[in-house]
């Protein structure tokens, strides 16, 4: 899937709600969203549900991407297009970082 | 950008380390990623900011997905390809959640 295409399905099915909520109001619900992201992970949920709290989470990100003016896929490529940020590799090779 | 070959690039230049780390560690540091979006949107900071901050938080969240085996694209495919998931609109109808 196009994340650009995406952010602007998103865009389109909450936008009216998302303006009147606004950034802080978005982020707790991203955050209610990562929370059961982490229940999932840490309980070892099935691969359904895991995909179910990952599509969440990235809704909600780009929910608040769209409430912040931000285009994700732009801001993706900017960052990691040409190579890690801090080594400038294709394969990483920063020290130091775990 | 297309989301899996995003999610592939990821995988590619930090899978190494992302395997010896697992998910309650890379949950960490998108947890660290997080707290500095949070603080970007609180601050009211620049765009440039933001959508680094933006970036950083979905490399991880890639990470975590490829850590766990979820393809990022097929779990949004099958929660919005089709619209809303509480009500099944495209343009979301929903009564309660704000």
């Amino acid at each position: 899937m196009d994340l650009r295409d995406f952010q602007q399905l998103i865009e389109k099915m909450y936008s009216r709600k998302d303006r009147e909520r606004g950034a802080a109001g978005t982020f707790l619900w991203l955050m209610e969203e990562v929370g059961e992201l982490a229940a999932a992970v840490g309980e070892g949920a099935d691969e359904a549900k895991k995909r179910d709290e990952f599509a969440d989470v990235l809704a909600w990100l780009a929910t608040l991407a769209n409430v912040e003016g931000v285009d994700l896929s732009d801001a993706l490529q900017a960052k990691y297009g040409r190579g890690c940020p801090g080594c400038g590799k294709m394969v990483c090779e920063c020290k130091g970082k775990p």
